[in-house]
């Protein structure tokens, strides 16, 4: 059992996480804005966006030695370019910061997908760690890129252990609205018409559970630098649209291509896994199937009685 | 003449800066932890490390169109792995942020070569501002790069112009003891015997004027991204420090090959300098001698009347 303090407790992965973590039976310390309802888990109210002294004696009080960091800018839509990105490095650095003072010795943070080159040259085959990231297309994958870059410097410094995993396509229970499977289950749960892109574009969708347990597992190792949290398996988006329609009963109300693509959706995002695999020694409980079927599922349970997660 | 927001303007590039600003007839305001004494100047004492809301009122009280961001943490021969680097990030993150939101349209920051990547295969060759940057060498160099990676993406979203020049060895008035230049013109002019590495390293000197001129330029051109600040000449240490001893009359208490070169230390600095002459049309005022013995004679009167400068 080691303390463990996580941030971004309440949102989708860090949910998960939580769960993961107390499974495990960590001394579970989480910092949040609103507090959380997740038992067995200590909750100390607190803004990272706010005073910055407030936090570093809050930090100190804790004495974690392992440190999840995994709140972000989440705003749907809005956060590629928002400029709170850069709000949430200045936010990030000085939690290090805390937390190295306080002796902290293994902090783990959320990268993404989006901090590789997407252009075409580079995404045409799997992203591996080593793949370029010299010019991420949006704010959101520059900050987060520029948080591990500054992170990984300092920590070398301070003989910290530092891991940044990178994530690709989560789904699966508690997604916000707005996003591709939980709008598209729902709607069919509902038994609307849904109307997609024709779905070419190739993604690496991983339920949201495997993410968080693939965070935890690498929290606990000892890996340091970025790690793609993935399946390794990259599907045409239809091909979980479809699987998702079929499991649901309603193939006919899904209508792949009724809508446009956006011009900079790059076309495939694949990701090698072999850190995550090999190192960590990371494999997923789901698969395409047995994930979506979970996750819709949820959203059932979720039409049926609200509010009950 | 248009109104300026510089920053880190009593240091030894922002002193220089502030006098060529003056001299263009720019409406000049410096935001200063203990203010100045610089006249035709508006000081705003404030600290930039300090309370955000207070900065960003401050910020948008003066309604600068252009900003000039020299300070950062310095402290001499502990600045290169210092954790201030951290906050010194976060504190541009928010200086860029009050700046933009206030109306402002033209930024410069400093950079530094240590930006680059000077292992061996990268600095074999003048560095030019496409160069890798890959993995700086210093936590200094990591954070000045991801300000520029960050304030760069931001700009673009923005639509502010934003640049940053990366200054490589600049020398003259002013400097900190503890530099190489400053020490040895100090100890000559002392007649005092000077130990020194070979003096094999090759470097771009540049007279602290003439960075200070090259920054003012960069502030009032349209250029964006990253500019060599830098005269396109490398020269052995020895030879400047040769140059030193024969100009004040000591060249026999000059002991070159005395100490150990640093083992991190770059053998070669060198920097393309086309992007600072050709797009911003930048030409130095001082050559090699000219730019020495403008600092021994300035030097000489620090000795004889210390305190003036």
């Amino acid at each position: 059992m080691a303390r463990v303090l996580v941030t971004g407790a309440t949102g989708f992965i860090g949910t998960h996480a939580v769960e993961h973590l107390v499974a495990a039976g960590h001394d579970i310390h989480c910092i949040s804005r609103g507090g959380g309802d997740i038992p067995n888990v200590n909750w100390h109210r607190a803004d990272l966006l706010g005073d910055e002294m407030a936090l570093t004696a809050l930090v100190s009080d804790i004495q974690a030695e392992s440190l999840l960091h995994l709140a972000w800018t989440v705003a749907p839509g809005k956060f590629w370019n928002d400029p709170e990105n850069l709000t949430w490095v200045a936010a990030s650095l000085w939690l290090y910061r805390a937390f190295a003072t306080a002796g902290g010795r293994r902090m783990v943070i959320a990268g993404t997908c989006a901090e590789y080159d997407w252009s075409a040259a580079h995404a045409s085959k799997p992203l591996d760690e080593q793949s370029s990231a010299a010019t991420p297309a949006t704010l959101y994958g520059q900050a987060k890129k520029s948080t591990h870059d500054l992170l990984a410097a300092a920590a070398r410094l301070d003989g910290l252990s530092l891991a940044s995993g990178r994530i690709f396509s989560p789904y699966g229970p508690r997604e916000k609205p707005g996003r591709v499977v939980s709008d598209v289950v729902m709607n069919l749960l509902r038994g609307q018409t849904v109307e997609t892109t024709e779905g070419t574009q190739l993604r690496d969708f991983m339920h949201v559970s495997d993410v968080a347990a693939a965070f935890v597992a690498l929290l606990d190792h000892d890996t340091t630098g970025a790690v793609n949290i993935a399946t390794g398996i990259d599907l045409p988006l239809s091909r979980v649209l479809r699987e998702i329609a079929a499991l649901i009963g309603q193939p006919d109300l899904l209508r792949l291509g009724a809508r446009a693509m956006a011009a900079n959706d790059p076309p495939r995002l694949a990701a090698s896994v072999s850190r995550l695999r090999e190192e960590v020694g990371f494999v997923p409980k789901y698969d395409l199937i047995s994930g979506l079927a979970d996750t819709i599922e949820w959203y059932r349970r979720q039409l049926e009685s609200p509010g009950t997660n």
